[in-house]
């Protein structure tokens, strides 16, 4: 399998927010914002394997400003790495101001995605070229994350996660 | 703010799947799901406040089992513990046997919700008093999510983190 | 066919109420709810027989009390009585106080569901235990609105009715 | 206020039915079909009364007939009698053969409405004129109908209701 | 196969505009409008040829009028002229006021279906009878139109349109 | 008001085909694909002028290709010329090949759009700059399209369209 670059999986989707996307102060609704990352992510993850995905896990999505009804919601999703039959996207969440047209960044979440056969099990999936510094920055994240993933699961012992434990020893 | 009990914020849904809810293998989408989760688990948050919600962060989230179009889904969440304004809630999904009725729990998730006064700034809520031992375990866990969670985001150094860091040294 | 307690067939869904269910005034549609509490009823038919169920009849839904938007709605739906092939079901409908938390019952529905083969055919159902006060009466209750019914489908003699004839004797 | 003839109320919507409204036979589910019979009713109520109405009461619905995905559905509602306040309307629905065209009822049903006002108080509405056998037919079991539902609802006493107690009488 | 008179192809839809129809004016979004006219008019492309009818062409439409929310709006789609394999379809949408009842036109377009067989391929359909001076004068605009068409898409000369040179010669 | 480069209202999304948008040949609706292109359209003439802005009309939609159930399509809209306050847009569509990921161009659409005060009064829009050679020819035909429509709609005679004359005199 030929790799594929990051860039080659990036995937935009931009959507306007309706009032039954929000909440009693007029903003937009959580779940409804995740439901939205999880498509455009299952893209990205798509156009790297060229198979079916589907979603294996969700970490890391924090959501520090609300966004109004009427919003311009602006989402980019791209690889930030492949494990053997695994991707990991990230999806970067754009609000866009009416009068200026300014794009102000309001959220960040990762996903991965499993890449499966008709039967639903997992299948191999080319490796990742990260290029830009964003890119490469998260490509190495990805393995500390996997890690930490591994050890909250209990599938890896804390003490075995090299990369981990130098970040909490402070070595 | 008078304390309140872990299962007085106990709040359950069910669903079934449709066709509009599942991917090419007929299976429910991870993010219509994330959705779903997002709505009980402010339920509940809202139960335990009895205020305004809104999702604050999305964590541990895994899929490790396809669920049917058709199937009856159930969602159960309950607060985990309160902190000064935010409340991490745990949610469980059990997917049941057509002929057996019997429950399989298919999905976890562990949502933070915050309170917020009508121009969405944050206000503060009762703490919480888990009874149960998996309601216990839950609410001390969510002391080291914090940290990881505060780490993660910069606002903590990992060497402060002194319960995650005994994880890590193996003491 | 091994007789099911009607406890176990308590289904329950929380819904909270959105912008697109609402009327001019802000309230909920009663066909949203009508809905709905198919939906829910529906689940509390399957959990009785296991089998495919297919709505049969509605009645005696009044819509006593506004719903307003927002709302935290709770549906609790139980098979009443079983007949031959077909299953009552009341389903309950309770609007939670945004401050207080408080219950109050908004709307109540009789539902009937036929279990059906693959073909649509009807096939036979377990019979139901009622247990509690309440089950018992709705489970009495049953055999009148069936008499009833089939008077108003023109299917029995208003005159062989004898339960429903006492009623209107003042027997 | 002026009396209205009952053909001025006809209200007539033609749906088609999409997989998101079927069960896993693939036939409209009965509680789509209620959300869409109280829309068209609560036009043709409106076209009554011209003020805002909301849905009071359900009853009599009865699915015969399954109706297959891609269906094509013609609903039409009539006011069939108007009280002080409130509405009784008729709505009918027919499937249409896809090779014929042949127009084939398939369900029946009547729901009651209430003309309020801004603040959700009931207002007077007019007299309707029923003109066809079947407008006048209608509009006479419109009655009976009414005290059926206030028995049923513990507000008149069934030794009182005299026309209905003939029927069970046999007089 | 026997032609089909205009009358019998009409095909009508009655529908109550919700918030998540409107846009932050709180008016119908037009495409909204687009897809509910699509419907109609495939029913009425349907009607006249009793076959699976694929959106071929959209045209002509416009949207000089704001249609608020809660307003109650009804289509009305009829074909206006056939053509080998395809059918032109008027549709008109009139909104309702709210107080006196009367319809206001506020909408018109021109959709083209074309009938298909089970693979997607072009099938005869019936010729049409257009009988009202209205249905008259649509059937000759339509072969217009058809010849603006191929034009627009490079399939015939502007100057072998014989009916739309004379309009621009002014002869 | 300074006049905008044609690029910057550049506007995408990106949509996966569900059962409820196909029809019975499980391709997608031609009404949902006029709703999609009407909203990334919106989104395109917004970034133009940074105001409110309304569909006024659609034209030269052809539905050439089918496009299946769990397609990743593609919309990309881009003002092609602005008037005194409205903007035409031309929207592309393109189809994704699950294996190759080879991109089709399966659907054109023009939409146009006024931008609109408070009040839905029609106020005055920045000049568009076309930089490509698609940019410039499709900023020419708007000239054409805007006579061909002011002709339609009666509002300017056939002879004095300069510019439309010359191409059906073959001049």
């Amino acid at each position: 399998m030929k790799a594929v670059k990051a860039k080659d999986t990036l995937s935009i989707t931009t959507k306007v927010v309706l009032p039954n996307d929000t909440n009693t102060l007029g903003n937009l609704f959580g779940g409804e914002l995740l439901a939205w990352m999880d498509v455009i992510s299952s893209v990205a993850a798509h156009r790297h394997c060229k198979r079916v995905v589907v979603t294996a896990a969700v970490n890391n999505v924090s959501f520090q400003q609300s966004i109004a009804q009427s919003s311009i919601v602006t989402l980019e999703a791209k690889v930030s790495r492949a494990f053997s039959s695994s991707m990991e996207v990230f999806v970067d969440v754009f609000v866009e101001d009416h009068l200026t047209g300014e794009r102000i960044k309001s959220n960040e979440a990762i996903y991965t995605f499993v890449a499966v056969d008709q039967n639903g099990g997992p299948i191999a999936v080319p490796e990742l070229v990260p290029e830009t510094e964003e890119e490469i920055e998260r490509f190495h994240g990805a393995l500390r994350r996997k890690q930490l993933s591994l050890i909250l699961a209990g599938k890896m012992k804390p003490t075995e996660a090299t990369e981990l434990r130098k970040l909490f020893m402070g070595e």
